[in-house]
Parts: C-alpha cells; structure tokens; sequence
C-alpha cells in the first residue's frame, strides 16, 4: 500500500516537496551504500524555491540555449542535483537514481556534464563550480552585449550556483570572485549554504573569515537569509535578479544532514551514508513514510513536473521572439543561431592564415599572434585574453575593444594575475558552445591552472591555452619561470592535445588544428625567443604537423644511420646537428614532433615511415623534462633533456651550457651509434 | 673623480640612501638589460624603513635562527633585495651586482633561496612569497609556544613580507590570508606596494576589488599610508608591530618606477630596463650623478653597514638569553637548538616504526598513520594535518592537540579546503629547518597544489605530502576524484621522490625513507582501499623499498620468462598474475616499484639485477597513466594502466572494467611473449 502524506496549508505542500528532495538522497546514498547526504538535505529548501520558482529551464530540451544555467558548486551533493532532475522531468528516471554511484549509470558520485541530461558542467573539486559559473555569466553578458537589440533580448538568462564553504576556502574561487565583481556580473546569483560544517569538524577549525565582507570588498551584493526559510531565501533570489549591476551572494544559514536527529550540524553527516536505523529517525522525524525507500508523494511530482509545461513555454516564448529578431536582423539571428548551436567556424575560417616567409627569425609566440589575429578576424567566436601577460603571450586582438563591464561585448579578456580563474573561466565559456575561448599565460604557469585544464580534459571542451616562454630559452628570469616538467605534464592528461611548433608556419598549423579540434582542450606551447622560419623549399611541409610529426629533413640518401626528433626551438638544434653529422658521414633524418597526441593517433604504416623500427639510434631533443620520451626513442635511445631545474642568464649561456646545441646533439648521437 | 651628494638635514640623507638602493636596481637592470626595474623604484622608501629601523638580522650570520623574516613576495623585484643585501653588509658585492641575471651569478633574476645568502625563500611566482610566510610566521608561533617559558623569549621574531598587486590576485595568496587571520598569526607584517600598475596596464582593467577591506574580512589588521612617507610607513610598522592579535597588512600607496620622469606609474616601467636616456633622466630628475653607475654614497654605505654591528649585538644579545634559558631549561635548549640547526631526527627516532604480521588487509593510507604516528611520538619536528581530509588521509596525530590561535603548540593542524595554501606553509615551515612539516589531501588534488611542491622540489626542502585516494581505487567518488596523471606529473618534477608502497610494511619503509630524505620533498602515495599485507617470508623484504624497486617474487627457478612490474595496490595484481602464468607454465618475476625516483639513482649493477636485460618480455601495472613507463618495459613491453578517465562505481567493478585484474595482466604478459 502506497502511504499517504496529508497536507492542509501550502507551507506544509512545500515541505513534503522539500522532504521528497531530501530523501531521495538519503536512499539513493544509503542505497549505494556510498555518498554525500548532509549537502543535499541542508540545501533541500533553497534548491526548491530555486528550481520551482526562478530557474527558466525546459526539462524536456536540457540544451535550449537561453534556459538559466544551474550550478551545483558542492558537487558531492550530487544527489541534490539528480532529485531535482528527476522530478521536474528531465531524462533522469528512478530506476537511474537507484543505481547512484553505479557502473554505467547516469548518476555518478559526482555530476558529470555529457553523462547526464541537465548537468551544466562537471563539479566535484571544490571552488571550480562556482569558478566555471563565472565564465558561463560571462559567456552570457558578452552574447547578450553582441546580439541583443533594442526590444529583443533573445539572449537573457541567468547563472545561479549552490555553493559550500569548501568553495569558498579554494583560492581558484577567491580569484573569480574577483573577477565576477569587476566585470559587475549582475545576472550571477550564488546560494552559499553556510552549514559551518566541513570534514575534519566545524568550520571554526579552519575558517572564520567573514565570507559576505570578504564579497563586499570583491563589489558583490551581498544578502544574509535563514536557507530553511522558503520566504527569506525567494525574496533574496527576488532582490538578486533585481540587482543587475553586481552579482549577488545569498549567504544563507543551513544544517548539515537537516532532519537527521543524531547528525543534523555535525560532520558525520557529510560523507557517509546515515544507515538504516538513522535514516529511520529521520524520516520519522520529518513525518516522512518509513517505507518504501525512493518515495514520491504524488501531489510532489505533480508539481515538479509542472515544471514540463513551463519549461515548453518559456521555449516556445523564446522562438517567438527569436523569429521576430530574425525577421528584424536575419544576419545577426543567423550568426547567433549558428553559435548557439556551437558552429562556430564559419566558411573560410582559416583563408586569411599566412604563409610565413623563410627567414631568419620569428618568435613561434609573435608567429602565433598573427595568426591569432587573422582568424580572429573571421571568427567572433575567439574570445580570450592573458593572465596580465597579454603582450608577452600575443594574444591581443587587435582592433578588438576590451571585454568590461561597460563593454561586455569587447573580445579582449583581462584576466588579472589570475591563471587558475581563467582556466575556469575559459571552460564555463566553452560550455556555452558559442566560443572558442583562449587563455595566455607563461607555460611554467600552467600549473596554476591544472586542476581547470582537467576539467575541460575530462568535459571534452574546445579550449585553446596559449602557453608562451616554453622552456630555459626565455632566459634571465630564471628557474621559477622556465618549465621544465610542463609539458610531460600536460601530456599525461587524457584528451589534452599538445602542440610545441618549431616555426612560424607550424605555428599557423597548430593554430589551424587547434580552431577545428574537439574532443579537449589544446595547448600551444611556444618560444619567447626567435627561431629561424625554415625554408620549406628544401624541407618537409609544416602541414605535417597535422600528423603529430614529420619528416622535416630526409637523411642523405634517405636511409638514415639515426634519426633525430625535435620539438618547438629544439627542431632547429636537431637541424644543426644533422648538418654537422653529416659533414663527418653520419647520415641523419630529423624528425619533427610539435604533438605526440596527434603523431600517436596516426595509423602504424604512417608512424613506422617517420620512426622505422629498423633505425633504432634515435637522439629526442626537447629543453625540458625528458620524461617520457623514451616512447619514441627506444631503449637504445638518448634523449638531449633538461635533468633538473634551469639557472638564471642569457640564454645564449644556457642553451651552451645544458647542451642544447647542435655540437652537443651531433656528439650524442656519435655516442648512441658507437655504442650500439 | 667620485661625485658627492650634499645632505643637510635628516630627511634628505634618508632620500640619498633610498635612491642609493632606487639607482643600484636601475643601473644593475641597465647593465644586464633585463629585469624589473619599477618595483625596487617603487619600493625603495619602504623597504629602507623597515630595513634600517626595524628588520632584526645579522648580515654576518644570514642563518641566526631568531632573525626576523624578509620575504620579498614580488620576486621580480629582486634587485631592491640584493641592493639591500649588498649595503647591509651581507655576503654580496657589487660584482655580483653588476652580474645581474648572467650565468653563475649570485644575482639571479628571482630571488632563490640557497643560492644568494640572506635571500630566505625563492619567490617570483606571484602569491607563493607571501603565502610562504605565513608559513614561517605559523614555524615561528609554534616554536615560540612551545619552547619560551616566563622571562624567556628565546623565539621571538616577525615575519615581513613586501607583496604586489600580482600577489594578492593569485588564489592561493587569498587562501594562506585566510588561514593566518584564522591562526591570528599577529608576527606577521605585510607591506602591500600598491602602485595600481600591472603588465597589461592600470590594475582598474581587472583588479578594482577593495584588498583592504578584504583581508579585514579574514580579520586581519589592516592600515593605509602613503608608500612614499617615512614617517607614515614608520608609523605603520611601529603599530603593526604592537598589533599581537592579527597579522598586519599596511596598504601603501606607492609609484612604479618612482622617479623615472617618462615611466613612472606606467606599466613600461615593470619589466624592462629603463634605457640609457630615460637612466639619465631619472638620475637627473632625481639629483643623482650621472656617473658611475652603481654609484654609493660613502654615508649611505656606512649607515647601511651599521646594520652589521647591530646585527652582531643582536645576536650576541640572544646568545646571552639563551644561555640563561639553557641554564634554568638544560633540555628544552638542547632541544630546540637541534631543531633551529635542523637536527631533527632524534637518535632512535625509528625505533617504533611497527611490523606488521602478514593479512588480509590493511589500507596504506591505514598503514601510514600508525607510522606517522610511531614516528611522530619521537619526532616533535614532525607536524602537520590535511586539507580538511584529516580522517581520510590518516594524518592525525594521535594524543596530540590542535594547532590553533589558543594552542600554537599543538602538533595537529587544520588547513582548511586549502591545498594550495598548505603546500606553500609547508615550505615555510620547512625553511625554518626546525620542522618535518607534512600535509594530506587526495592524491588527485596534488593538482591544486602543485606550484607550492615545484618551489619546495627547486629549494630542496624537506616536505612530507600524504596522498591518499591514489586511483580508480577509490571507487564510487568516480572521475574528478580518481587521480590519472598524477602520478606522471609528479614523477617529471625534478628533486621531487614519490613513493608509492604495496602494502603496510613498504609504507613503514616508506616512512623511514621519507622522514629521512634529505633534497627536496617526498610524496607518500596511498591506497584508500584495503590491500593485503604480504607474507614476507616467502618473498623478498619490504627493506628493499629504499632501493626503489626489488624482486618481491623470483620466478620459478629464478630465470623468468616474463617480469611484471607493479607500484601500490596493482603489486597485488601482478602477483596474482604470476600465479595464473605458473599455472600454464609461465615464469614470472615479480617486481614491486614503489619509487622511480629511488630506483633510478641505484647501481647500474643493482638495476640490471632487478631488470635483466636478457629479459625484456615485461609488463608494467599500475592503475593510472600508463605516461613514462616505457622507461622499464621497453620497446617489447606493454604497460597496463589508464587510458583515459575513470568512472563512479564500486572499486570491483572498476578493477575489472578497465583490467586491473590478474587475469587481465597475466593475458597481457601472454600477449607480449606471444608477440616476441
């Protein structure tokens, strides 16, 4: 028999509906036997006035471009996300939420975006949802500023966030926070749910800053609201959405595990499942059916699934106005429609590339603001900037006007001195499918920004890093600035594409594949300093790059004694080398690698033309980490790398003195044959 | 002949000595044409205030332990350091300055600790300075409250800090003021040269946020001056020295390039040399001879150079105090001299590092806090926590109590969601030379820390990171949990040892290696779940584990057909694998890796002994990045590991998924040998 629960005021239909939010997560996770309840209980309240009386969404069509986006920063509180999709309609059933945290199911310990219908972006580590959500605000100011006209505001929609204090602690959100209040985000509304409550105890183990003044001072709206008082926490969203020049912080007080008699505001509540006989006390507590587990008052779906009909028409409203916009700005709505759809490379994207002459030098970096600009000329969709290092990085549009808060529709991004904020803002940017994003910073601070890089790794995002000041060549500033183990680095993560190009016309390649890729984000790792652009006359074409590595120089005769791979500046080491070679008989093909991923994922008859398994004397020359390398040169392979930490000096001392020259490489080689 | 700058009055020989230290930094970029003059310009006054009126130090003795700390956050500045190293009598010519930034110099262009006396951390990645000190200020505090008794100050010193705009937008800055305003770590004192200009331009292109009012929320103690004023700056350092309570941010408004009459308070004056002309004018503009560069006024050298005798009185001073302490507190003094000298590990230290008897399962990271704690009980250096994983990682220290504002003795501390912030309070620690500092989080959040381990890996501190949660093992926590790359991105950074042991007796053994370990830090990398503890008397000694790898199980007959080499919890799977081969008459040598780093430094006749060359049918297993195994398998080897992310599900379901199974291995071995 079905129980039956009695409701005889609206405040007590709203509870049941609150309860059914909260204890669909209790038995999901003690169905799992694993997982996070204490977040999605405390949030259960603000998540419902959020979910049935603000957020503009269409359960129905997850993707319609103009819904309200809804991050759920705290994402161990998975639950509360996977209950919300459930009942207001989404293509999420119970039988999902029963296998939570299973082999193959839709509800994984964590959400993630591309495995499940309405999950915006993937959260989990804390401080990168809330971080993510500023650029998704982002996003949606600089189309609103592009696109909109007088009368049509076909793009209009919000970020809301649920966030915890974990987030708050994470410098990442500390940076974008920053960030969000400068650019005056007034459509970013963030529900902080203060429970005072993190693993190790209360948060006045750790943190006892003041979190509203703190947003203060970052020029956010800040408001203090009781996050169980359904009136307080509507009339908060209310004033939020009506502040449009600020983005807003509800701090609102909740309780951990709310309900739990023995673990309500107590840290045990957050990590582990409450267990049969504490979930028992619970639902005896909140007047809710012992039995069954996974139970949903009828009157309760109902009306979450009201949200079906409201969502459908909030879309069609949408078209309609979108077809008027068309009728009055077709190129605009065409142009707009496209973006939205993520078909963001229009025809002849890439016409304006240049073919850079041979010559004696161009930094790779100064190549790649050319080419930068000449793309960015055709495609608005390129929309980034630097860490405050834009002239070093070239990633200046030129012509371009400044994204800012009084200029939102400005295409070039002023990050601060903030890297791992821009990660995250470029991937909440990528999710909007409307952008190319890119980011500049020095290759050595990467690292600031690798948990972001994962991020869009493990979302399969279209993000392109401008690394710059690749290795020991950018000199002076010594140690702290050069990379030395980025680039294994960031190799090692699945789906990131890497690219080091050698000169300015592998560069304009890199960039080519780097605009048209999916599946990840890319790196463009390049030179502070000169290098020669090679006479492709004479050597292989940079289109090689393409595939990852080429041919470059054909040993005399083209039957190599060894072959030589480089990367990036270290290509032109490898040639110089290969000349020297040759001058005393050694027959030496040079092989350019800029990318492993893409050379990896070339069928075995390409690979085995650029690396024969025949010529095992291989010398790899790369000024960084030889990590790795021996993939490709084998156990009798030498690799010309860096062994420890780089030094502070001139580089033409440095590249000397770690052996990065062409006598050096020569002489290796000499070693690897000998000793073969 | 020599030029002679007329003083008369007190306010305009201050000028001559501040412009003394403005002129050294503008000529030393000059001549090196490279480097950051606008900094040291900007920061002149205020560095010779607290220089000459307050920081106690010993130019003489750059390492007398009771010193106050300087820390130059904005590295780039480092010629205002070594100008000031210089005049004050440290272990610094003007050769060395006129070296700037040239190869063997001792004036690199970031300040690097170990390499330039008096420099006390290497700073230049903007945020990590500041984010150091706290950590030094926390080493100071705790020391100070557990050693000092009534009428015997014997630790007793401040943490200064000279930070940038650059510093306070980076995250982690944002997390270490946060915790020190939680730590109330009122030693602290930070100079914040606010001069409003970053690389790109005006800091109002994306900083506009209040830092005052903002680090006021972390409760600090927060004042605003002109940089410029002596008397302001003065005052400020005189309150902010009698403010016990809270650490001390003094807002000092100052000008880059301060002086130059075409660059200051533009962002031209960051980062590069002024140029000839532009000297000449400032030097004008300034009332400084032309001629020579790096000009020093005799007066100004001789006040300067007071700072020696000064120093020698302090120190003699405190030798004096300690002796009477040492006289009334015989041990305590012994005691805490061993530490301030970095005597840290106490004869017998290791002597409860428990064996454990063989069994079904303990997990490593189980295993590492008894360790740890068997250690801990004879090792006052070892002090630490987690990034508020606590009770996951095992990093409790059992008996001990909290490091808190009201206990700065306790032994425990609580970092907050902050691992950024810890790892660089690590190294504050650490540079004090009086701790072990250690600090936990999951492995797959090394991420968020990881420019705090490359600055301890460059300086070589002795670091103890516990990583636990270390694969797919963790199971239902699913992808951004589950660390992949980690693993690799560890292992390519030089100077740092990774560690990842098999079962409980490797994590002791790991232990004792670790706590040991001298040249940069270590990181323990540790299973969630349970694994089995190896009956070692069938198999080969856990004490192996300082030689990186060993021969756990000898094949049959000791001549094996096959090796398989696994670290942590797939050492288990290797040798269930083993056995299956022996079944179907296959010999296989089992080895257990738990460290490249270790491995790679043994004998070459060690390593032949363990990795036969005779034998390259091998197969590696270790569930993460399958990134540089190449290295041991070879060109014949397969490695079974990660391909790409993971996903959420019980641990069972994941080890079979993606192959982490004996049978799996034990194919794959067959694949190889098929294949040769």
């Amino acid at each position: 028999m079905v129980p039956r629960l009695a409701a005889t005021s609206s405040d007590e239909l709203d509870l049941i509906r609150i309860n059914t939010i909260r204890m669909l997560a209790v038995d999901a996770v003690q169905q799992s036997n694993s997982g996070h309840p204490g977040m999605p209980m405390d949030s259960a309240s603000m998540a419902y006035v959020l979910w049935t009386r603000h957020l503009r969404f269409n359960p129905r069509n997850p993707g319609w471009p103009n819904r309200d986006r809804f991050v759920l920063s705290a994402g161990h509180g998975s639950m509360l996300l996977y209950s919300l999709l459930h009942l207001t309609g989404y293509d999420l059933s119970l039988d999902d939420i029963r296998n939570f945290r299973q082999w193959g199911s839709r509800t994984p310990g964590h959400p993630e975006y591309g495995h499940t219908a309405g999950v915006e972006v993937t959260t989990g580590p804390l401080g990168q949802g809330f971080s993510h959500a500023v650029g998704m605000a982002i996003a949606e100011a600089h189309l609103a500023a592009r696109y909109n006209r007088p009368g049509h505001q076909v793009v209009e929609n919000r970020t809301y966030v649920i966030a915890s204090d974990g987030d708050f602690m994470e410098g990442v959100a500390s940076e974008a926070a920053s960030l969000a209040g400068h650019l005056k985000l007034g459509r970013l509304v963030v529900l902080y749910s203060d429970n005072r409550i993190t693993i190790e105890g209360s948060t006045d183990l750790a943190f006892t800053e003041d979190v509203g003044d703190r947003f203060r001072a970052y020029d956010w709206h800040v408001q203090r609201v009781d996050g169980n008082s359904i009136a307080e926490v509507d009339e908060a969203i209310r004033k939020a959405n009506a502040e449009t020049t600020r983005p807003s912080l509800i701090v609102a007080r909740t309780h951990i595990g709310y309900g739990s008699p023995n673990r309500q505001d107590t840290s045990k509540a957050h990590g582990e499942p409450l267990g049969d006989e504490e979930t028992r006390l619970t639902k005896e507590n909140l007047g809710w059916p012992l039995e069954p587990a996974f139970y949903i008052p009828d009157e309760a779906l109902q009306f979450f699934r009201e949200a079906v009909g409201r969502g459908a028409a909030l879309e069609s409203e949408w078209e309609a106005a979108f077809a008027n916009y068309a009728g009055e700005y077709p190129e605009l709505a065409a142009d707009l429609r496209g973006r939205l759809e993520g078909r963001v490379l229009p025809e002849g994207w890439d016409a304006e590339i240049p073919q850079f002459p041979a010559g004696p030098g161009l930094a790779t970096r100064a190549a790649s603001g050319k080419v930068l600009n000449s793309i960015a000329k055709r495609v608005p969709a390129l929309v980034g900037g630097s860490a405050d290092l834009a002239g070093s990085n070239n990633t200046h549009l030129d012509g371009e006007s400044d994204l800012q808060a009084e200029s939102m529709a400005g295409r070039n991004m002023r990050f601060g001195v903030r890297e791992h904020a821009m990660g995250a803002v470029l991937n909440g940017m990528a999710l909007s499918k409307a952008f190319i994003p890119y980011g500049g910073t020095f290759l050595v601070f990467s690292d600031f920004m690798k948990p972001a890089i994962r991020l869009a790794a493990l979302m399969r995002q279209h993000v392109v890093y401008v690394f710059t000041h690749d290795s020991i060549g950018l000199g002076e500033d010594g140690p702290t600035h050069q990379p030395i183990e980025q680039l294994a680095s960031l190799r090692s993560i699945p789906n990131v594409l890497v690219i080091r190009p050698s000169d300015a016309n592998e560069t304009a390649e890199a960039w080519r594949v780097a605009a048209s890729h999916t599946g990840g984000p890319v790196a463009l790792v390049l030179t502070r300093q000169k290098v020669a652009t090679v006479d492709r006359t004479a050597l292989g074409a940079a289109s090689g790059l393409a595939n990852g590595a080429y041919v470059l120089r054909e040993a005399e005769g083209g039957t190599p004694d060894v072959i030589l791979i480089g990367t990036g500046s270290e290509v032109h080491v490898a040639l110089g080398a290969a000349e020297t070679l040759a001058s005393s008989g050694v027959k030496a093909r040079v092989v350019s690698m800029p990318s492993w991923e893409l050379f990896d994922r070339q069928p075995a008859n390409y690979r085995e033309s650029v690396l024969p398994s025949s010529v095992t004397a291989r010398v790899s020359v790369e000024a960084a980490a030889g990590f790795g390398w021996e993939r490709y040169v084998g156990s009798r392979g030498r690799t010309v790398s860096m062994a420890g930490f780089g030094a502070s000096a001139p580089i033409e001392d440095l590249v000397r003195e770690f052996g990065f020259t062409a006598e050096n490489v020569a002489s290796v080689a000499k070693e690897v044959l000998a000793g073969s």
